[in-house]
């Protein structure tokens, strides 16, 4: 029986990760999380996360990128300059003895390289090689084109509307690089899978469109079927009202009134068994003809009560409810410290920043620690000896000739 | 090499389904385009989800319901009255036999029918059991709170501002739910992966709560970080201006204006000079601070343009941009089509929806095709027999009594 002390699910499992910026990270610490041992390939000023603002912990020898350590914590480092001819061989080695390559390049930058696929499944036929990019590879007529998580959001009709004719917007959290990168994780662990039955590897061709259309699916799917829009954000359309976020005292509250055993309840809360009896309201569709009607009778009962008043008797009704968070307020959520969801590493330099954590939990089993973040080329060294099989000595010339770059930590 | 015939990366994995609603589904859905096989375990009249609107069909012998058609194709589905003490041993067969078990019930339902963690190990250790629950079941205070994606997106402080101070909006696709879906299917990959060396299965505690908190990983970690609230789509904050939805003659555009390169470019299209060389404007944050007077010049310039027009000028250019699709317009995207990202299959009785695809493309090899939605019951004799190893008698037996019940399409 599985037990505390039980090998973590991908311990062993060696990722080559050459990937910036939010997806290709993100995708690689869901890895590392599960212990995946993740090594960074960063060029020798190291890579360009680490100069993405805001800037923090000044206070401890900073600045350093928040962004950085975002992505950062059970994460190796090794710095190689990848223009310079004798890195080729030093990267040829590092990739005959990986299991999975990830990278978020544009198309063709590692092609250019002479690390198309089929030269990468020649070097090592176990090779996971995925690429998280806008639009794909293959069967990709928008292959060339750059892509950022708002332009992906709009090609994907998954923008949110306040009313269906006003400019909707896109999410404000990164969704079209975070959901992309962990359909890529769940590819890699698929591929990881498969590998064991028939000793080959795989090519994951994970495109940020192709997630947010699958994010997006019941607004497309519905939409098609009806053949009418469905708007992301038109609650009317979803059938629950009143359904949205409202004015508390000391803040706001999310309200979802889903069908009409839970109206019956919230009109108890609101003490409005008039309303229980209209006819007028008597169903979703019904209740959203009158939400201004609706809306402002919650707001008036929500102007005297705060945040938690409101909600203790809305959950305790079984009314679907909730503070509205600010972020900085998730440091003191009861719920998200037991989770481990929010956390605080040893980054480096003293340094101890907080983020989130480790959202894939595994019942019964230890968790891997959140270790600290690789100063740029921690783990040169190492790495080419242990991993790329590099003697010791030529190790020592790629330094002295600065096509690798060891650092230690401050 | 792999080559296009190779079997699919799940191949042979049974799941057997017990889920409602979006999440569970959603999971399964990942699972089966892969290529597993998943059984859906229904009540006798067939799930909840066959039931939710809009429903759609009517032309072809409908109505059917076009919430469950978004997640039946390439599934099976078993009916089984679990209210009646002779389909427990039935239940307990098909859990010795499967691979996988789903199931997003709210905590306790399972353990209530004797069906806790331990006693699935002791009757399959090699079981890999996946919940998905608003809050989780280990180390969770909130673990009896129902959760519906708004109320999980509020508490994960993932809820979207239009200005920092007027309520927030909540995303309107169901990220709550779909996000943690893929999360799971990766756990569960991952446990796959590891059954392979050790031979145990795995208990994954999927919660909604921590996937919505990774999900906003950049508001909650830089917040934190920063000591001040980071909002999710106050754009001042990401240092991207101009960022946003401007309407054209004939929809709206997305357009991201990231770095002072882009800028450049942008100033050129749009042939202003005056602002490249324009102190006020020379960084993102202080074109933030100048909002109104950047985006009516950007109104101004697009109100004479299609979206197609403006987005061809900008791409050209290299600033990022895209036309705000709307969702019935997927159904014409070329990207969308190539990417076998919106696809029709055949429901059953002559009708043919319109869905998204498998968004986690293997390169190079064949795709499942995407097959037929069963109607309730459809599978039950064959999978109680090949699955569940009952003799043919004694499932004749459980459909007499009611307890099973077989139906067959058309």
């Amino acid at each position: 029986m599985p037990t505390a002390d039980r090998r973590l699910p991908l311990a062993g499992v060696r990722v080559l990760d050459m990937t910036r910026f939010v997806a290709g990270p993100f995708c690689t610490s869901l890895l590392a999380d599960q212990g995946a041992e993740v090594v960074k390939l960063e060029r020798p000023e190291g890579e360009e996360n680490r100069t993405l603002g805001p800037m923090v912990g000044d206070e401890h020898g900073g600045p350093v990128s928040s962004y950085f350590l975002r992505f950062a914590k059970n994460k190796k480092s090794v710095c190689l300059d990848l223009k310079r001819p004798e890195a080729g061989p030093v990267l040829r080695a590092l990739l005959a003895h990986a299991d999975v390559l990830v990278e978020n390049f544009r198309p063709g930058v590692l092609e250019r390289m002479g690390l198309d696929w089929p030269s990468l499944q020649a070097l090592n036929e176990r090779l996971i090689y995925c690429t998280i990019t806008g639009f794909g590879y293959e069967n990709s007529p928008l292959r060339e084109r750059g892509a950022f998580t708002p332009v992906v959001e709009a090609l994907a009709a998954a923008t949110i509307y306040h009313t269906p004719d006003a400019a909707p917007m896109t999410a404000g959290y990164p969704v079209g690089d975070i959901f992309p990168a962990a359909l890529a994780a769940a590819g890699i662990s698929m591929a990881l899978y498969r590998r064991e039955s028939d000793g080959q590897g795989a090519r994951i061709d994970m495109a940020m469109f192709d997630g947010m259309l699958a994010m997006n699916e019941r607004a497309v799917g519905v939409s098609t079927m009806l053949g009418r829009d469905l708007l992301p954000g038109i609650r009317a359309d979803i059938g629950a009202a009143p359904s949205g976020v409202f004015p508390a005292k000391d803040g706001f509250v999310s309200i979802s009134v889903v069908g009409e055993v839970v109206w019956a309840r919230f009109c108890r809360v609101l003490e409005r068994p008039d309303w229980a009896a209209d006819e007028r309201l008597s169903s979703g569709p019904a209740r959203s003809a009158h939400e201004e009607e609706v809306a402002a009778v919650v707001t008036e009962w929500l102007s005297s009560r705060t945040r938690s008043e409101a909600v203790e008797l809305l959950a305790a009704a079984g009314v679907p409810a909730a503070e509205v968070a600010r972020p900085t307020e998730i440091t003191s959520s009861a719920q998200a410290r037991a989770r481990d969801m929010i956390i605080q590493y040893p980054a480096y330099e003293g340094f101890v920043p907080t983020v989130t954590g480790n959202p894939i939990r595994f019942a019964g089993e230890h968790r891997r620690e959140a270790g600290a973040a690789p100063v740029a080329g921690e783990h040169t060294q190492e790495i080419l000896q242990a991993w790329g099989r590099l003697d010791a000595a030529d190790v020592e010339s790629l330094l002295l000739a600065g096509v690798a770059v060891q650092r230690h930590p401050g």
